[in-house]
């Protein structure tokens, strides 16, 4: 029986405790945020917290904050209180620098604890920022590239026993399938390779286990559902096997062992330390501090059943508001396989004019080529009698066919 | 004949029309901020500006503001309300990334573009962090570095006409020299090698002219005398004739010709707009805009005339009042020779300790390794007023030999 909006109501009442949209701004009113895939929400905090940075460090304690207050152990801190959402300890993460510069570090890293093995798998399709690193490698001769079009063609790709790492996006950007990190990593190690992982579209979303999954290496994007702030630093991760294997290719200052003793030499930093190389930024980390503030008192478990539920009322209302208007579920259904956003395909319209005849009717979604539209459901901020008006939103540009208006026609980022 | 307080007020009366302190926090009441060599001080407008984005972009907006704000757009159009003050057409220079990050990317960029040729030429005593960068790519095999005592090696480090790139710092970070950068540009060109500087020391303090000196590749960090606030995100230079040389080392989708059509294959955007890499750091550049604005409307030659005032006064305050107190200048005594900061060398006390002594009485100046210590002049808001009770702090700290309370005993940072 299909559920109604007081049902989604009920579901609200009965996950009341998991709800913690009161440490987050509401944003703009009467308007719908299902764009945690893009941007996480705001806490509550971070406009007061960036007052105090910018009056009591930037404006008076200038130079003295670098060694009185915690700008240089941000890195550090942050990650030690977001490392149990994906299933590290502290000490296996950092934050620092973004995504594309963390995916470079890593794959340079992969090769030098793998030498002389030099092959680098990745996925045709992945997030493209990801495939220009690699090409990038590639063509300074570092790398040779071997490209699947899915994981059907992974063990064909590793049957040479020359692959130094597997290069994935645990969550594919635009359908938000999910791939089994476990039954990879076992069948990637086989054959000797690492796996490094993109966790771009499931931390802070779903539970994730790096360790239990035995995951050699990982990053993740920062300021989607992790809500660190726009273009927030990004997540480093080492299995503490590789912890020590090898001098990070972009040596820097604070990824020495001993930054402030200024010696003639390099030595790495302990672990994944060493992944650090210039100034940390300093203002974004105290941005990002203020989500990580909320994320420490996060249980991953009781995060992973809530966005569960909603993104479970999210398929069942589209499935039964949106039957037969020219749109499919595109994630899969069940949990275990999909990442932070539910994806429908546009069969009848095109998903970029769909997702800006949404936006115009606040209701903040986006779209990907060719056809796809996403839902981003953040597991601490969105409810399911939310999820009811954003299904009715749509049932309604869908029927009235308000996309062909000719100002939605553009492209959308 | 020696100046006096007096003498400085007028000289501030003289020069009032180059101070522009009331566009800048003054800070905290009664301490006087030598410390522009490590982080600038904040304008008026950041805090003001950082809410903006915060509530108007984050919270309200969210992915809206991809494109309908100017987040994507900012290192571009920060790098062009700067880039006349290092010579620079708006076209040459981008901003992003951290400082050590960007000396990656401009050594491999030279590397690439100088085929086969592999020898980095660095200064020996350079700041640690471009030494170990250099050291990375060695450890990697890609480079062959060979490191120089000083410029009187040059010559003979360029006769194998084997030197892809000789990275320099304009200024040193301890005694302030500052390098000719056009003679030094001459040298390297007619043995076929390029040039890379790094103007941490110098941007947003002295005037400089890369492309009249001729120089081929530049980093500076942002957030000293160019006051981008505490981690800001970086400079990066390229002459025109290197600008679509090769392909970056880093290569990312902010970096592609065309980001968001999402291409199978990447392709460099145009000059230095392909060292862009993953996503900007939103906030920090919102801040770094404010100091931006300001810097639009400085004449690089006026602010040049003003810091020579101010470090010319300092030196000779410091050689009429603290003269037999065991110090010495160690800066260059022509403004063209030295850079944003003037130093000291502390013969008979630690310069830690004398650093730190300075800082109890509430003048912000810091301490290298071994004996100097810095006072950064800022060009648009230190007053020669300020330099003479600076100069008197000295003063009672080496007469008083207060340095030698056991609380200054420790490290500076």
């Amino acid at each position: 029986m299909a559920l109604t909006m007081h049902d989604c109501k009920v579901l609200d009442a009965q996950w009341a405790t998991t709800d913690l949209s009161h440490r987050f701004t509401p944003g703009e009113p009467g308007v719908l945020y299902m764009d945690a895939n893009s941007i996480g929400p705001m806490p509550l905090d971070a406009p007061a917290r960036m007052q105090q940075i910018l009056q009591q460090g930037w404006a008076m304690a200038r130079r003295r904050s670098w060694s009185e207050l915690d700008w240089l152990d941000q890195p550090h801190s942050l990650a030690a209180r977001v490392a149990h959402l994906i299933g590290a300890e502290p000490a296996d993460v950092m934050i620092t620098d973004n995504t594309s510069v963390n995916q470079y570090k890593l794959l340079r890293y992969a090769l030098s604890v793998q030498k002389p093995r030099r092959v680098v798998v990745m996925e045709r399709d992945v997030f493209p920022s990801n495939r220009y690193v690699a090409q990038g490698l590639q063509s300074a001769g570092l790398v040779d590239l071997r490209l699947v079009d899915d994981m059907t063609q992974l063990d064909a790709a590793l049957a040479p026993d020359d692959v130094a790492v597997v290069s994935l996006s645990h969550v594919d950007y635009r359908s938000s399938v999910r791939l089994d990190m476990a039954t990879i990593n076992a069948r990637v190690h086989a054959r000797g390779a690492l796996s490094l992982w993109d966790l771009s579209h499931s931390a802070g979303a779903v539970a994730i286990d790096l360790r239990g999954s035995d995951s050699d290496l990982a990053v993740s994007c920062g300021y989607k559902y992790l809500c660190g702030g726009p273009g927030a630093p990004s997540l480093v991760y080492v299995h503490p096997r590789w912890a020590d294997g090898a001098w990070p290719a972009v040596c820097g200052w604070m990824g020495h062992a001993d930054t402030f003793a200024f010696d003639q030499d390099y030595r790495p930093g302990a672990g994944p330390s060493r992944f650090l190389v210039g100034t940390p930024p300093v203002l974004a980390n105290a941005a990002f501090s203020t989500a990580a503030e909320i994320w420490r008192e996060v249980d991953p478990q009781a995060m992973d059943a809530r966005h569960r539920s909603l993104t479970d009322t999210l398929i069942h209302l589209l499935d039964t508001q949106c039957a037969g208007l020219g749109v499919m579920v595109e994630s899969p259904r069940v949990h275990a396989q999909r990442g932070g956003h539910v994806a429908i395909r546009c069969v009848d319209a095109p998903a970029s004019a769909v997702a800006q005849a949404l936006v115009a009717s606040k209701v903040i979604v986006s779209a990907r080529k060719p056809d796809s539209l996403r839902f981003g459901v953040h597991p601490l901020t969105t409810t399911h009698t939310q999820l009811w008006q954003v299904v009715q939103a749509l049932a309604q540009v869908l029927q009235s066919a308000s996309w062909r208006d000719p100002r939605f026609s553009g492209p959308t980022i």
